[in-house]
């Protein structure tokens, strides 16, 4: 059971900068995230793409923006569950939210804030009848944790950069890399696609074009993958895994159905004021969000995060009030003991 | 005569911002501020502050801030009207504004963007009957540029930091440097004030404690000060400038007048749509305007500029639409002729 200040679902760029805001207010927060690490796209989709848009940054990758903001709010000693999906949320008689997420985890917290971007990032799944039924049993869609195919037979399906750099990096890994993919030229970086073709030759992988898996057998787990070949007919290919890696799609998921305010596909905030839902208790900031003039821009959701947590302050400390200081003047004090703050002029006798 | 798409009075952070923003739109800026430097606070008053609440920053210094700022922008060209106070502003017939500064220098825009912070920076003056008269005769309030002062005679009044690096600096330009102030003790850094006592030791400073200057004499040009000592009694002190550094303090200055909506000092703004003032036209951004719940914090500033070019867009170019794209899609292209973007995926044929 996790209790806490602010629930924060979705640990975004946005999701971690309110924690940095809370902390200043001795707020705390706890993130949840279906993804397995922080960073929410940044980390996930683009981490070595360049950003121009953030202020005072000329340019900068997207994972390096999510390491900068870790290192941020460090101090505020955040927690996090992440792999898992906030599925429900019930107010409780005393006004607390609960939480839960597909996987059973509990949270309690007097304010939420969803933070949640696009939505959850789901899979593109292939359609392929078995898929489903093996999924969790050598079927997966996101590589979490590549020891898992430490000398094991994998076999990849996609055309994309994920698929070309998953397939370069576990040829070290896997005993066995089957790279498949429905036509002879790939979507990717040139040298990603370079690397692939000679690890082809050098018989590190195992390259598939014009191909595509249709099926998948085995007994309570995968056990080979059924390809079938433009010009060469079927082949019954023998491995451990399948990894199709066709993109991930966000959508919005269980949050839709938590009664909130719902406008194309974002939640309605009062932006007049504390970008606060219909339902008193929950804030929505960053790209899941929505009101006249919305932008879906990162440095947008930090300002949203930052006013924000003003007016939950208000709420978590009813009748308290909270006098903003400046982090120059007055410093930053985290949770861990820890003070950062500039050098105060002293008066020196001479 | 300065023709631009947006005039932005204020050159801090938040002014500096958008012109990055509005470039992305293709709109030109020229700023105006009444310091010698871009920058506004960040580089007058604090360049060597930490700053801890940018996003994505752990710790920046003020200065530093304003240099990836100056970075950012500078492929969108900005023109900068420096050392200028915004004085007029009127609205002529065809809807464009006129503003003139205490220069005289004529600037003309369709949208004006008030970023003045907490307002134009006026130093503190000492109460010397004689002071005005003698203001550019060798009395200066603001060290613009070093090199006024080759081989000359100054005299330095205040006990803070300014007052100390600047005597500190001024000792190897200067032909003689004289500190007066009225106390034994400094408040400023400790290096600061032990370098002062070793330069005045080694009689590059002439350092001259419980004592103020209370009167200056001249013929057209400051030629002497009279520095009244707590226990020797007078002193007449021969010298070429005066300069007395009390500190800045904020004056909204001639915006009060305006005709704009002002609370507490502030320009109102509407939150809920797009920063404008009650002038349609004219948009207040940054700590110069207030609306409910505000805070006075760079970060907001950098949203609030964000979202108010897209609304001047449409003033400037009437009945077109703009449709924002991102950065990490479609890069920067400045005014310069530089574009700056991510590595396309490209599709290539193996």
């Amino acid at each position: 059971m996790i209790k806490t200040d602010i629930l924060i679902i979705g640990a975004g760029p946005v999701g971690m900068f309110t924690v940095f805001e809370a902390g200043l207010l001795k707020l705390r927060c706890h993130l949840i995230d279906a993804l397995a690490q922080p960073g929410g796209q940044c980390s996930e989709i683009y981490p070595k793409k360049p950003i121009y848009d953030i202020p005072a940054y000329p340019e900068v990758l997207a994972g390096d923006l999510i390491d900068n903001l870790a290192e941020q709010i460090k101090p505020f000693e955040p927690g996090y569950t992440l792999g898992e999906r906030a599925q429900t949320i019930e107010k409780l008689e005393d006004g607390t939210f609960k939480v839960v997420t597909n996987k059973g985890t509990e949270h309690y917290a007097p304010t939420v804030f969803i933070a949640g971007g696009l939505g959850s990032f789901e899979p593109r799944k292939p359609p392929i009848k078995e898929l489903v039924d093996f999924e969790d049993k050598g079927v997966e869609y996101i590589i979490r944790d590549p020891e898992l195919y430490r000398d094991k037979r994998v076999v990849i399906s996609g055309g994309g950069d994920s698929a070309l750099d998953w397939a370069i990096f576990l040829s070290d890994v896997a005993s066995e890399v089957s790279l498949v993919h429905r036509r002879n030229d790939f979507r990717g970086a040139l040298d990603s696609v370079e690397k692939v073709v000679e690890l082809s030759k050098s018989g590190k992988i195992n390259l598939i074009t014009e191909a595509e898996v249709k099926g998948i057998n085995g007994e309570g787990k995968v056990e080979s993958v059924l390809i079938k070949h433009k010009h060469d007919g079927d082949i019954v290919k023998e491995c451990d895994h399948f990894i199709p890696l066709f993109g991930l799609s966000p959508k919005l998921g269980p949050i839709a159905d938590w009664g909130l305010e719902i406008e194309k596909n974002a939640i309605v905030v009062n932006n007049a004021l504390d970008y606060s839902t219909n339902i008193p208790g929950i804030f929505a900031i960053g790209d899941v969000n929505t009101y006249p003039g919305k932008l879906k821009l990162i440095l947008c959701g930090f300002h949203e995060a930052t006013i924000a947590v003003q007016y939950a302050y208000n709420i978590i400390n009813p009748g308290k009030r909270y006098v903003m200081k400046y982090t120059t003047v007055n410093g930053v004090e985290g949770f861990d003991g820890e003070k950062k703050e500039a050098k105060k002029a002293a008066v020196i006798k001479i």
